[in-house]
């Protein structure tokens, strides 16, 4: 299982209805092959800023399989235009020990 | 709960070693006032980025209470010689809608 860290920062004053948005946008994100789960934590020490835990089975169900799917440009055109810049987003797996 | 991020980027070639330092310092952390869980994952784009994910019972717990502890300066003994620089570390609550 994969967890891709997504962090969001949303232009000032517009977070009722980016988190009204983004309610309605993990209904289709949850409707992807592999998704496995999402939570959205709010920042304590910048109010503009978000952050999504989402889990998915393997790394390509994100990347190739919904990254290139139709339900991602409805989950983008859902929460895009509360976008400040591009969301940094970055994948993590369980530790091993490294060799 | 609250949500501690800690983003950390190590010094390169020193995987091993420093997984193998977390994995003590985590019964160090793991015994402050208000500690809820942790866990640490892996950077996949990144070799040399962990993060961890730290619940506190309440932010003060961490804020005050574990970093001004005996304790911190235990875990930080033990992990802050691999970072490469000072990791970034917010802290995240649940959402609730926003006014």
């Amino acid at each position: 299982m994969i967890l891709e860290l997504a962090r969001i920062d949303i232009r000032e004053g517009t977070n009722q209805a980016f988190e009204a948005a983004l309610e309605i946008a993990k209904g289709v994100i949850s409707q992807s092959k592999g998704f496995q789960s999402i939570t959205v934590k709010k920042c304590i020490e910048q109010g503009n800023r978000y952050i999504l835990l989402i889990y998915w089975e393997t790394l390509e169900d994100h990347t190739a399989g919904f990254r290139e799917s139709e339900l991602f440009k409805e989950w983008r055109a859902l929460i895009g235009p509360f976008f400040l810049e591009p969301p940094l987003v970055q994948h993590f797996s369980d530790l091993r020990m490294s060799k």
